[in-house]
Order: C-alpha cells, then sequence, then structure tokens
C-alpha cells in the first residue's frame, strides 16, 4: 500500500567526520537529498575537524592561490572541493563544512557517523545533550571493539553513549572509487524501533522488500539495541525512517544499495574479512592457486557467520555474510588486492614473518588483520571455542609461528 | 547411532573417462578405496578410450622408451601414469586402465563419470543393458545442457538413460592442482532415492550432516530424479550410500569435499558461472576497480540462485550458489584468471570484439561463457523471463552489441 500522508517536517542530514570516506559519504547524501526534496532538506551539515591546508597551486578553483593556509572549511565551502581529504572531486554545494560540531549537529534527525573509530567516544561527549532527541543514526565505522570482554559494534557504542537508534553501512567500497562514481554497492544495516512504526505489526511480520520504497512503515526491532535504553519515538510529522527512505538517502546509480536489519552482521564482515585475507595470502604465497585459494575465503565466510551468531545471536543472518555486499563482496575485494593479502602473500614468498614485510610496505601503518586476528584469538580463547573456528585459529598460529601455512588443510580437515 | 552391520558386500567403482580430469578423480578414488577397504574394493577400474601414444623420452619409468607407439591402456597399467593427458602424476597401483567400456563396468555399484559431455549419449547407448542395475552414478561433468526446450542437467540424462540414480561433483578445482595435491574443495551432490534406506523416515526428516559419516542412512530423495524411472533399490548386502560413505569415497587431505542434496543447484553454479565471469571482465576492462568487480559477482551468484528456483524447483537451495565450494568459490576462482574474464576484460581494454580475442587467445577453442550466454537468454526471452535476470541479460546484450559495458550499473539498477 502506497503512503499517501504527506508530512509537515523533513529530516536534516549531519555528517559527522570528513575525510575521504566522510567526504565521499557526504556527497552521495548529498545528492540525494536534492533529489529528494519531499523527504529530506536539501542543505547537509558535514562537521569538519578544523584544519590551516594550503591550497594546490594546480586547483581548478583557485588559480591565483595565496601562499597563506587557509581554514579547510572555508575552502570546502567556496570551492566545494576538500583539498586535503578528496581532491579533484567537485562536491554538491548543498553540503555546509562546519567546525563547530554541535552546530552541525543542530536540528539534525539523521546524524551520519564516519569518522576514525578511535574519536568515537571523545564525538560522543560532546555531542551529549547537543542532538535531536529523536534522531537517528548510521556508522560507516568499519568493524567493531573486539576484547577480551566481548564484542562491541561502533554502531551500538554510538547508539548507547547518544541514546538514539543507529544503524550501519558497510561494503566493498573504496572511497576514491565511489566519489569518482566508478560502480560499487554497499549494505545499510537499519533495524529502526519498533516505536518509529506508525502501523505497529505483530513480532514475526516480515520486512518490507527493500526495493518497496512506498510501502507503510512496519519494520520492527531487531533487538540489539531495544531496551538498553529509552528511545525517543520519531514524532509523526516526519517521514518514517524505513528500508525505503533510507535507501533513498544513499542509493546512487553508481553506489547501489541493499537494505539489511542485521546491524551486527554488517558491522562483522567488515572486521573478520582482515583474517580470512591473511589466510588467503598465506596460501597465495604457497603458490597453490585460485582454488586453495577460493577454498580459504569460502571457510572464512562460513567462520564469520558462525562468530555471528555465536555471540550476536539470532538477530545475525546467513546470508548478510553470504548474500550482501558487506560480507561476501567486500572479502572478495579484500582478498584481490588488499594490504592484508598481499602483506601475508609476501611473507610466505620471501620467508619472513608477516611484520618485517608489514614495516617495509606500509611506512609506519599497521595491518588492520593481525591485530583483529590477536583479538578476535584471544576472545574466542577465554570463551573455550577456539577449536570451532579452525581457520581463524590456524591465521592466529601461523602469526604466532606454532604452525605453517602448508598446514591449514590439516587444520581444517581436523575442525571440520 | 553408530552403524555397527557388517555388510557382505563391498562397491566396486568404475571411472568412465580417463582425460585430465578424469584420471586425477580417479586418483583420488583409488587412493579412498584403498584406505576404506571395509566399504569399497579396492581395485578402482578406468575406462580409457584407447589410444596409441608416444612415451615421451624423459618418462622417469621408461628410460629406454623405444618410438613405437604403444596402447595407452597399456602405458597406464605399465607405469602407473597417465602419460598423455596427466603426465608427471603417479598413479595408484590400483587403478587398473580399461579400453573396453562394458568390462570396465562389470559389477560396479558406482559408476562416476568424467568425459566430454558431447559424449554422453553414445557412452550411455553402449551401457545400456551391461551395467549393475542398482548402480548409482556421479557426473562430474560440468554445466549442464540449455536450450529453448528446457534445462538438462547431465546428471539426470544420464540417469534417464540408464535408470539409475546419479548425482553431481562440482567445485572449485582444476585437475592439475588436484592432481598435485594443492588444497582445494569440492562439492558433492547426492539425494540417495528414500528406496536405498534401511530405516525409511518421514518426508521431511532432517539429513544427516555430512560429517555423520557413522549415522544410519536416513537419506531422502530431492525429487530431481524420483519417479521418472523404475530405479531397482541397493541390496541390503551392501553397505549404504549415504552421505558419509560418498564423503569417504572423494575426501582427501588436500580435497575436501562437503555432501548436499542439491544436484540442480550443483550443476547450474558450474555453468553459469561463466556468464557471471564475463561481465566481471567487462566492468575490469573499464578500470573500475576490485569493488565494481565484486559488486557483479555478488549480483552473479544471486542471479544463479534465482535461475536455479525458477526453473528447477524448491529442491534447488540458495546456500548451495553461496556456501559451497560449486557455488561462490568456483565462482571466485574463474573471475580471478579464468578464460571467460580475460579475454572479457581484454576485449574491453583493447576495444574488440570478444570474438577477436579469443580467436587471437585460445588457439581455436571456444569460450564457454559466451555460448552459455547466449543458450540461457535464448532459454529466458522464451520464457518472458529477461527482464528477472538483468545481469545475464546485460552480458548477452553487450555480447550483441547493444549496450555498453559502462551501461552495467544502470542495467542493474532497473533491473534490481
Amino acid at each position: 500500500m502506497a503512503s499517501l500522508a504527506v508530512h509537515s517536517k523533513k529530516h536534516k542530514v549531519c555528517i559527522v567526520g570528513s575525510g575521504n570516506w566522510g567526504t565521499t559519504i557526504a556527497k552521495v547524501v548529498a545528492e540525494n537529498t536534492q533529489q529528494h526534496a519531499d523527504i529530506f532538506e536539501s542543505e547537509v551539515q558535514m562537521w569538519v575537524f578544523q584544519e590551516q591546508v594550503h591550497i594546490p597551486k594546480d586547483n581548478r578553483h583557485y588559480k591565483s592561490a595565496s601562499d597563506q593556509p587557509q581554514n579547510l572549511t572555508e575552502i570546502i565551502n567556496s570551492v566545494h572541493e576538500n583539498v586535503k581529504y578528496l581532491p579533484d572531486i567537485p562536491l554538491p554545494h548543498n553540503i555546509v563544512a562546519n567546525p563547530d560540531l554541535v552546530a552541525a549537529v543542530k536540528d539534525a534527525t539523521i546524524l551520519v557517523f564516519n569518522l576514525p573509530h578511535q574519536f568515537i567516544a571523545k564525538i560522543c561527549q560532546q555531542l551529549q545533550g547537543h542532538i535531536v532527541p529523536h534522531a537517528r543514526g548510521i556508522s560507516c565505522i568499519k568493524g567493531l571493539a573486539v576484547s577480551d570482554e566481548g564484542c562491541e559494534l561502533f554502531s551500538e557504542r554510538i547508539g548507547h553513549e547518544l541514546g538514539i537508534y543507529c544503524g550501519a553501512l558497510s561494503g566493498a567500497n573504496i572511497a576514491t572509487e565511489v566519489a569518482q562514481e566508478k560502480f560499487s554497492e554497499t549494505t545499510v544495516a537499519y533495524a529502526p524501533p519498533e516505536m518509529d512504526s506508525r502501523h505497529p505489526t505483530p513480532s514475526g511480520t516480515p520486512l518490507p522488500d527493500a526495493k518497496g520504497e512506498e510501502i507503510d512503515m512496519k519494520i520492527l526491532s531487531d533487538g540489539v539495541q531495544a531496551g538498553k535504553k529509552k528511545l525517543t519515538p520519531l514524532p509523526a510529522d516526519y517521514p518514517p525512517l524505513h528500508h525505503g527512505n533510507m535507501k533513498k538517502l544513499f542509493h546512487r546509480p553508481y553506489f547501489h544499495v541493499y537494505l539489511v536489519n542485521d546491524v551486527a552482521g554488517v558491522s562483522l564482515g567488515g572486521a573478520l574479512k582482515n583474517i580470512v585475507a591473511l589466510a588467503a595470502g598465506f596460501v597465495s604465497g604457497l603458490g597453490w592457486g585460485d582454488n586453495a585459494k577460493a577454498a580459504v575465503m569460502r571457510v572464512g565466510i562460513m567462520e564469520e557467520v558462525k562468530f555471528g551468531k555465536m555471540f550476536f545471536g539470532s538477530s545475525v543472518k546467513t546470508e548478510t555474510f553470504t548474500e550482501q555486499s558487506c560480507g561476501v563482496a567486500d572479502l572478495i575485494t579484500s582478498c584481490s588486492g588488499g594490504r592484508n593479502f598481499r602483506c601475508a602473500r609476501m611473507a610466505v614468498e620471501e620467508g619472513k614473518a608477516i611484520g618485517v614485510i608489514e614495516e617495509r610496505e606500509l611506512n609506519g601503518q599497521s595491518l588492520q588483520g593481525t591485530s583483529t586476528a590477536y583479538e578476535v584469538n584471544s576472545f574466542l580463547r577465554k570463551e573455550g571455542k577456539e577449536k570451532e573456528f579452525p581457520l581463524f585459529t590456524a591465521v592466529y598460529e601461523i602469526l604466532e609461528g606454532r604452525h605453517r601455512p602448508e598446514e591449514i588443510p590439516d587444520l581444517l580437515n581436523a575442525g571440520g
């Protein structure tokens, strides 16, 4: 049934973060708020951590650029380009860069978090008491925090800190490629609280298809965040934030968006794939060919599923990993040319420790995969579940030097 | 419950075909019949299309090889190597090469078909009346026959012709890599007729786990072949052919086997992946990066699932494509360095028709992907379902020159 309701208010969007990926998502969202003027206010606020930057001499907008550094926000707002973090990409003029976090989120009903995870705590602290109480969030921050205490989703942490519902966006995406409008897909996990529904339905009612953009809101909570904080319902004078409208916020002709409810699954895929990419790299380094690599990837996806279901319960769906961009596609990309894959392969080919390769290849940066492998192993050991994840455990043991990559088939055989 | 039954008879295995892949599977099976002497007779017959071949001068077994050509079967049986189709791989001595098809299948209760699909009709004709009536088959022949009349599985055709049940084996496998004992996985689809069960159970009973090698046989038919011919039950003095025992026939430390019931799904993956590999190649040729390629692959898997469910009914399971070697892993391999992928990429990079590339690169051989794309399109058009498979249709349209690879995102967007 098409919703014919006309809503007196529109959603205002703020992008919290303005790096490479943050600016890219701001571009995507700002294109869509212009296109869907019945749902969203055109202006998109983008909070920018203020910096003084030089405009490059060859910038097409600033032919007579001075040598004086200028505020990054002022540059973005005048030349409509993030010259520091997303150079050469023209931004829609309805993006407003704002150095004042509290001012940027004023009246925003949709907060899109896109910044390095180590800043979440501080940003949330600064936001407390300044956001619209019925705001809803989407976290574009990849991965999750795994420690011996447990696994915490970044979306969940943001939701807890701010007392709002927060979903997640993750997929096989590289910011620059999306910014250049090269084709890719992504997955948005958004299971809005039942209270947001205008037409409450019994628990277990099938969710509307992501394509059904005109369907009235009948989406139920996935339970991940339910009951932990008292949420403020979305007032009835706003357009509902169902899958159809969330799709309108992110979907572009070059950036295809699929909506799911499984926030944990979407976040897990982006973290655990890095362990699998190490395993794929080890096997590739042995010269075992593409089929051995594909086998390791397949086993890896299935361990991701198992991990999700074991530690996040029934809200985690197999198909989030096996059918979505955030799962299988992101893994494929990471095992093609990603840094975890490449460094692991080089380590085996050259017979060196991966730390040596890491230092040589990454200019002081560190591999996500090794730290995730250690964190996940430590957590699994504490839970007594190491043996149920033979691939994750094999990667850890290989990193520790207790097993060789050649033993992966036997280690999987014993486990499965 | 462990089965403690002791069976007076053992299964005798014949491999029908002795090319690169046929000889490799013979090696795998012969290693296993030695290891599981309680279930299988050690000797494995391998039917060989007789040829006169020269033994290479540098063959390690035949230092004084004469210049006279010899029968391939005699060479295999004396030097235990298929010098023509699988050189440099020592074969187990319990493989017996046999040029006489009828003699090779004598008393065999398990027939493993592994030969080019164009020989199926002739071979089945020759076998009629000469096989054990309660024999069971496994087809290792990739793909299926698609025409305007419909889709026919090779396993199904064999089953019909011979009046036996026939399953299928397919996975991300290259014969030479498996023969060299490089790690890979495969999927065996085997849903044996209900009549084979010693302990009939009501329809819908969950199948035993593929790991449960000791579980009594409780496997039901998947309906694909049921009721089309009167099958002869497996006599009770043979060990049951449940998933556990089929796994014992094919699983090796370097060749991990997973059992499913979905014969159609296993066969479809091996055929439809070639269309997807063309699409992945087109997108790669545009320089759109690994994420665009991964997106096309993801969409491709989902169209494979849809095709299977639409035309083969409920016996086809999503997870055969999304979780098994025959599905996602085989697709990953084909989109890494397979010939369909490579030729499609070169065609776009060089701005040439794929036929030109095919001729230049393949020494007179033709791409599987293009013929499958045409056959599948012709079938879909006849069914009025072209629009429901936007990726398969896009590949066909691009091959026909009616669309450009750059339009793939829009074609998918319109379809989805």
